[in-house]
């Protein structure tokens, strides 16, 4: 932690940051709300203007009847697949290997509802068609996140999409989105994000990842399956007495953002093709598909740490904000593009690279 | 619902409303944020200053090793009473019929937990030494709702308090406090929250009722308690993001109100004796033990809301934002005393309750 902290501490005293859209202080809030009127009034128990008419947005989105905020993508995602799983009377379902459910969330799926996972695929690729005609049990529902973000944001072709929701149709088989990352996608994929969607039964959606709100979460789907979802909530304790504190800067940002994913995109593109240019660094995947990559340094989390950190002070550009120690020769970072990569002189960015490789072939 | 809205725009319309501490409007939030300084940083994860001091504060309150921010109350005691349960491998547990637990969560204990409760006492009165040293099935916890809100807000008698601590303890049983309103109580038992608290092996806070905050609830127990919570707290969902809006507002209005608590104890005591002089109108509890008391009207809801709107528009003083219909007779209001009482120059208080009184004897 000590060394982590070094990295911390120079990034903090940077003046540009590659990744992100900026501190995650109480100014998110505040600018959010300043732009609140005096008539505004909060929400209570799921109802009122200001819940409702987000939700709306949020199901015009998507393409879908209905759409329900939630606290958070972990509950909003074990309600989803509790809601299938219990129309089939199976309680199993399919994912990756890194899914959320599986590997962040302390095994609330099966712990609180009792439901059991399939892992499809291997751990370091998307899921393919093959993995779901493949799969040996039944299952209620197919996850699918897109992009997987364990593995440095990948996808499937949208060609692979298409043919498994029309398998999955066939079978009876429910899919469902994890869409944290959905609009990050589209640009992509050239698609809507109802022309995402309509190729799931359930979606969710994050407020807080490419959007950039404080937290939560959109669940949407057909109004039958909502409302069933709001009992779910409340039983979870999620039917929170006022969420307008996450409604409010969710729909701001949203609004700010939304149409400026094809720009986080390209701009990935771009810096990973800088960083794929040099020697001992890497990315994944090669070229991004969103707005996302993870790096990969040839050297350890330790000597990594004393190259980035002068990196960021003879350079004044925030490279990596921690480190990842892979193995004993690996470091990686997630880089995650968003407000601040625009604002960087372009010089800047590759003189930043660039001492990054002088350093590390020196250091060899 | 267009009756009810009568009620709702002419109290709307009044000058001073006897209940409640203001509208939960934006202002809220904005004020309690005037008062963070620009060095703030959000808390992520259930980690960070904002989060962690705050959670050391209710530590402190309660006399307990640790506490933990909860998104709800909801969440909060099902853990609780979960941990309890896995404690004594039993999925049993003891509480009021009409608790929280059993009547406003869409059965989440049962659903997702799968603990199945003894109700202890009548519906209309507190549970009491003998309903528990008379429990014939043998339970994990016993889960004591301080005051009985459903019922108006009634309490025991500390002494009954003790000796059912001390009961438990003998027992094995585990005791949970439901103390959504524990600093309510204290004026009357003229205890310490920690005093209360030493009775409990868990104890549940809210920060939105009298402390008047937006949304959240804090969990109190050992440090081992408290560790497992974080786990079911992540596994329910709650784990969220970022919880600092709901945190800064707690902690603003809990050093703005947690001193004001014996103030509301007196206006309840006060506006409860005034209603209970007139005719047709009476409390529940008839001597209030808190802020709270149930209002009940010997006319029907229909009556009423015409009386009271008369009321609203000729006094300038809210009595009540919404009716319910208790039988064709009676209808009845939850009145919650708070900061907004005390700003009423008593001669109006007393104007509104005498013409109330004046316009049920004429409508008889």
């Amino acid at each position: 932690m000590g060394e982590t902290n070094q990295i911390t501490e120079t990034y903090g005293r940077t003046v540009y940051q590659l990744a992100g859209h900026g501190k995650r202080n109480f100014a998110v809030l505040m600018e959010a709300f300043q732009a609140v009127d005096d008539s505004f009034e909060g929400d209570r128990y799921g109802t009122g203007k200001v819940i409702e008419d987000f939700q709306d947005k949020m199901a015009k989105l998507t393409g879908k009847e209905a759409a329900v905020f939630f606290p958070s993508g972990t509950m909003a995602q074990q309600i989803a697949l509790r809601i299938w799983c219990d129309e089939k009377r199976l309680k199993k379902v399919a994912y990756h290997p890194l899914s959320h459910l599986e590997i962040h969330e302390q095994d609330g799926l099966k712990e609180l509802h009792g439901i059991h996972p399939v892992l499809l695929a291997d751990k370091d690729r998307v899921i393919e068609l093959e993995d779901i005609t493949g799969m040996e049990e039944e299952v209620a529902c197919v996850l699918l996140e897109l992009p997987q973000r364990e593995i440095g944001g990948q996808l499937p072709s949208f060609e692979t999409l298409v043919k498994i929701s029309e398998y999955c149709r066939d079978k009876g088989i429910r899919l469902h989105l994890d869409g944290a990352r959905l609009l990050e996608i589209l640009p992509y994929y050239e698609k809507t994000a109802a022309e995402v969607c309509v190729l799931f039964d359930s979606v969710y959606i994050s407020v807080y990842k490419g959007i950039g709100g404080i937290t939560g979460a959109v669940l949407a789907g057909t109004e039958e399956f909502m409302a069933e979802s709001k009992v779910w909530k409340r039983r979870h304790g999620g039917d929170l007495f006022s969420l307008y504190p996450y409604i409010v800067t969710a729909d701001y940002y949203y609004e700010q953002r939304a149409g400026k994913m094809g720009e986080y995109y390209e701009a990935a593109k771009e810096l990973a093709e800088l960083f794929n240019a040099g020697e001992g660094v890497s990315t994944v995947p090669e070229t991004p598909v969103s707005n996302m990559f993870h790096l990969y340094f040839s050297k350890s989390k330790e000597q990594m740490i004393a190259i980035l950190a002068e990196v960021h002070e003879e350079t004044g550009v925030g490279v990596v904000h921690y480190l990842n120690e892979v193995d004993d020769q690996t470091s990686s970072y997630e880089m995650t593009l968003g407000d601040l990569y625009s604002a960087i002189p372009k010089e800047r960015v590759t003189q930043a690279i660039q001492l990054l490789n002088e350093k590390m072939q020196r250091a060899k």
